[in-house]
């Protein structure tokens, strides 16, 4: 099978069908197979083979690049692989870095070699040099699939052997980009009721994505150096902000909820006597305050 | 008084001192007053004139801008402002559209022209020409001062004659700005739990300022187009993105409440049948699930 550049594909959503559409197009004979086939279709066109099984899938490629809704997915898709099967999985469907542990593990039970990876960019991307995908897991299997790989464009970068690795980058983007898509678009709701049109809005608002670039290297900064005096913002002025937002929410009927939970994290700094410190108390904070030990 | 360029400031907390410093470096004759005079030192020694109330340097200046923590304060300090007093009052201090309507009808009682205002950049931006301000309220008010206020540097804004227009921009940008706080540490928290050093994390997490900024435009223009098909990214995936994260913070025991404010909101949406929706449609959603009309 050395010689062999075929590529598996499971999961044919938006992610999927980009992954299939740029490894047939770097010359790779793909193999796809999704749980509502039809879907396949534009790509069978392209040269595409559809698989009848993900079991079949994985059985026709040396590596099998799997892309579906989240791990319970995959392990479901894959439920009749045989034990002792040979193959390699790589799977960058989304899930936290405990889910790619049990991943692996089921993996191992059948014999599968595993490579865990994050997506960190939208399908748009895939195929181009704007692509970043993690990997994390052995690095042999790694480099064995590194030229395969390759088709999907841009960065690939592996992190280390730990499988949870990638898994972990994505879970605390994800959650600094979800919040950010929280803040937006309350922000452009409470705009909207004060009578401000969305474009008036976006002219100042675009300000703040830089803002965020230079409070993440300054948050870095000072949780490296434990420091958190002579700050810029001091948490006690984040909170009396947010009491005035959540007063021109609740002047206009909005949900708060979000940001009075934001609130209620500065409130218990503020109070452990963390008021005048910088931002980046409130992570340490959070991470201090924990209710169970780490589990990693 | 025409010829009088002396500025009064209300206030020395961090940035009513840089208003003062930047006054003071432009050549006005400074008035200051604070709640706690010891603060004033500084500003004395480089020549300022402390005032013994906020009536008396309302008194001694053509225009006095006051940057106390919020509209409350304005009110207190100046409590004993006698009806029929001459004088222009600026006030950067921050509130919602309704408290700057309050206090622009407590200084008609009184007999002061208003203008109110809001500064979007931190104290260390003032007089230089990284500062912006934003004011509302009389246009002829505004020019008159105009010459006065350049001393702040930077760009001032007059964005109408409405009064609530300068705090109506600075809630909704206030509110980006502290759930975008509150994201940035909580996500730091999660990288913390999962091993990962502070200066990794922030290495990827920089790029999410960069797709902050493009969501922002990207919004905008669905908001006024009222089109949010064909999106790059759908509501349903940010569901499940949110779903992830949440397992991974719980599995750390770490609060996540505003993330689940957030994919509360979102399942709403997703329930209303927005799912395959880009994430404008959560602005509009949110403003049109208000449990009050506009009460602009
Ligand atoms: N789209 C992006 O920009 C992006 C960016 C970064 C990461 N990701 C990640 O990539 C993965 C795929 O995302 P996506 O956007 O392509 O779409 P998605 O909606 O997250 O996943 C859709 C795919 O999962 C399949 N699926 C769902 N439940 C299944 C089950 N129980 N058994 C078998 N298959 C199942 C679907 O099959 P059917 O067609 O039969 O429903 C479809 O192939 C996700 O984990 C996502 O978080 C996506
Ligand atoms: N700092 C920034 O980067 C920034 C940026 C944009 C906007 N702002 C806005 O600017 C305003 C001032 O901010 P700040 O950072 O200088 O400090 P702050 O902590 O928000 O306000 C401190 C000032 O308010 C006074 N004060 C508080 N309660 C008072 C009361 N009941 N009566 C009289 N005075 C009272 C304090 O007097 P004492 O000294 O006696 O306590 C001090 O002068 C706030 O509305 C803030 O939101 C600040």
């Amino acid at each position: 099978m050395t010689d062999d550049n075929t590529i598996s594909i499971l999961g044919l959503g938006p992610m999927g069908r980009a992954l299939a559409t740029a490894a047939l197009a770097a010359g790779h004979p793909t193999v796809v197979w999704n749980r509502t086939p039809d879907r396949a279709a534009p790509l069978v066109e392209r040269g595409a083979v559809l698989a009848p099984t993900a079991a079949d899938a994985l059985g026709r490629a040396p590596v099998t690049v799997c892309c579906l809704l989240d791990h319970d997915a995959v392990r479901a898709a894959l439920a009749d692989v045989p034990d002792g099967s040979d193959g390699t999985l790589v799977n960058l469907s989304s899930g936290h870095a405990g889910a790619a542990r049990e991943t692996r593990a089921w993996a191992d039970r059948r014999g599968l070699r595993y490579l865990d990876g994050a997506i960190l960019t939208p399908a748009p991307t895939i195929g181009t040099p704007a692509a970043t995908i993690l990997y994390s897991g052995p690095r042999a299997t790694f480099e064995r699939h590194r030229p395969a790989l390759a088709a999907f464009g841009g960065t690939a970068l592996h992190l280390g052997e730990e499988i949870g690795t990638a898994a972990a980058y994505e879970m605390a983007l994800l959650d600094l980009f979800t919040m950010s898509v929280g803040g937006l678009t309350h922000a452009f709701a409470l705009a909207a009721a004060e009578g401000i049109p969305p474009a008036s809005f976006a002219r100042f608002a675009a300000g703040i994505g830089t803002l965020l670039t230079d409070m993440t290297g300054r948050v870095a900064g000072q949780l490296a150096a434990d420091d958190f005096s002579s700050p810029v913002n001091t948490i006690a002025s984040a909170g009396s902000a947010i009491a005035h937002v959540r007063a021109a929410a609740a002047a206009h009927g909005l949900d708060d909820e979000p940001l009075g939970a934001v609130g209620r994290i500065v409130d218990r700094a503020v109070a452990a006597g963390h008021g005048a410190d910088g931002y980046a108390r409130l992570a340490r904070f959070l991470a201090d305050t924990r209710s169970v030990p780490a589990s990693t």
